[in-house]
């Protein structure tokens, strides 16, 4: 069992800041996210793009912005459950919450808030008959470690930045590695484009276009793929270790959708008047997973609201302390590690 | 009379915000502050201090923070009306505002946004009997425009930073600068003090510790200053052009307490479930100056209600046009003065 003070369901920016107002009160935060790694939708969908509204960075790729919140964070030590979804919350008789994930890792903690952006991203699937029997046998729709590709032989499919990037970084990894899309044309990335026609001249990528996977074959395991060319209905048949489609990730708001939250328009209803709290007195929902008159589904509000959902989470654990806030260039910013920030201080001199 | 979509009174990082908000929806602003220069306390009092909260920013030096906000609403080339406060607010009967300054300039907008921090910065004057009578007849307490002092004799009171750096920086353009404090101990950045104590040395600055400047002596203009060593009494008359006490800033709501809104506890109070508008449709107040349930005074709880403003003075200015918001980094930003920045697009392209 995880404990925690504030349970973070989302490790998009809005969660992620959520660590740090959450720290400056002495509050330790957990985070559970679907995706392998932090940052949600800047991390996964969009890391080399640029963001434009982000308060004071005339221009910040979506990437960047997450390795400087993980480093502003990293002095109040957060704790990640990450590759998993947040299924089940159960509320005790002490008003505390037990969040359960679908691979089962079970969190406790005072107070959950959740900052699930558009919902956890669920990877779009391939019509394929028996493609649930092969999943995790050989079929995977997220690369979360690409040490498990090593030495075997691999087929992506997809036309996008995913597949482009993914067949360029396993094919050092891989012992051989199968690109299949529909399409002639693949969309992305200049360089990544180029860079993939060059692996496929030298010989480490095998492209198959246009052409679609038609048919999984295997015992215990995926042993084999049919591939089928589109342009003159040639059947190719490969060995293969594993099937990887990325065909992209499409959000749902899930298992949360059963949570007994009060929903409008596929996003969570918040009290805005004051904390961002739920119908259920101690959950909160921040950023784009929320609603409220007026919501825009901006990164930026999602700090605000937030920052404010910290202070009304503080005074639900210490309903008997009045929290005196310091400004961060007065009071520094004291870590869970120890680690200390402040401003230099002023020095009282004589001058002779 | 200056026009505007959105009057903006103070041009802290809030107010500095907005207009890159209210760029995106095609409106433009206006800034009226006080001080000599945009920034607010983050460029006035504190420009080299890190801040530690602003998200994205692990640290970052207040007046960085407004270089940034600068160079991020360059493309919406706000006007500015500087060292001059906003004094009184009119409402004609079309619903539009006309708000003039100490200096009688006069502003036009259907929107007028209070983002007036703590108030405006009055400084703190010394007990000087005939003081007001020599108030810009060689007395300020603010320095505006340093080439106002090329080849005078300057007296500087005070003993913080402000009086250091300026008798440094006057110290090569003034033919004679003098410091004047109370105490033999300077308070500030230890560069300061010892760049002091070099000048000093060097004969650039005549330093007169401690003491205190007790008497102003002139008939038109100011002429003489009569300083007064406290150790011993002796009495030194210096002539002088100029007298410039800094003895800091202390912020005062001033002339829009008087403005019909709705104060509690020297803030204007908002509506906070939708726009942060105040009791006078149309008039807003921003960051640090409004009150609400739950209001933290912080600079990134400023962003995100200058956002929201900003929808809604849209749709207070354009009652029958709706608003899609179309995300920075898919729409890019064009600016007013015709430069676009958007990200870079994907291509499609054959690999063959």
């Amino acid at each position: 069992m995880i404990k925690t003070d504030i349970l973070i369901i989302g490790s998009g920016p809005t969660g992620l800041f959520a660590v740090f107002e959450a720290g400056l009160l002495q509050l330790k935060c957990h985070l559970i996210d679907a995706l392998p790694q932090p940052g949600g939708q800047c991390a996964e969908i969009y890391p080399k793009k640029p963001i434009y509204d982000i308060p004071g960075f005339p221009e910040v790729l979506a990437g960047k912005l997450v390795d400087n919140l993980m480093e502003q964070i990293a002095p109040f030590q957060p704790g990640f459950t990450l590759g998993e979804r947040a299924d089940t919350i159960e509320k005790l008789e002490d008003g505390t919450f037990i969040v359960t994930t679908n691979k089962g890792t079970k969190h406790h903690a005072p107070i959950v808030a959740i900052a699930g952006g558009l919902g956890s991203f669920e990877p779009r699937k391939p019509q394929l008959e028996n493609l649930a029997q092969f999943e995790d046998k050989g079929v995977a729709y997220i690369i979360k470690e690409p040490e498990v590709y090593r030495d075997k032989k691999v087929v992506i499919a997809g036309g996008g930045d995913s597949a482009l990037d993914w067949s360029i970084f396993l094919s050092d990894v891989a012992s051989e590695v199968t690109l299949v899309h529909r399409r002639n044309e693949f969309r992305g990335a200049l360089d990544s484009v180029e860079k993939v026609q060059q692996l496929k001249n030298e010989g480490k990528i095998n492209l198959i276009t246009p052409a679609e996977v038609k048919q999984l074959v295997g015992t215990d395991r995926l042993e084999k793929v049919i591939v089928r060319k589109t342009d003159n209905s040639e059947e190719i048949e490969l060995e293969v270790d594993n099937f990887i489609p990325l065909f992209g990730l499409s959000p749902k708001l899930g298992p949360i959708a059963d949570w007994g939250l009060e929903i409008e328009k596929n996003a969570i209803k918040v009290d805005n008047t004051l904390d961002y709290q739920t119908n259920i007195p101690g959950v909160y929902a921040i950023g784009d997973v929320n609603t409220y008159p007026g919501k825009l589904k901006l990164i930026l509000c999602g700090f605000h609201e937030a920052t404010l959902m910290c202070q009304s989470a503080y005074q639900r654990i210490y309903p008997d302390k009045k929290y005196v806030m310091k400004y961060t260039t007065v009071g520094g910013v004291t870590g869970f590690d120890g680690s200390k920030k402040e401003a230099p201080k002023a020095v009282v001199k004589s001058i002779e």
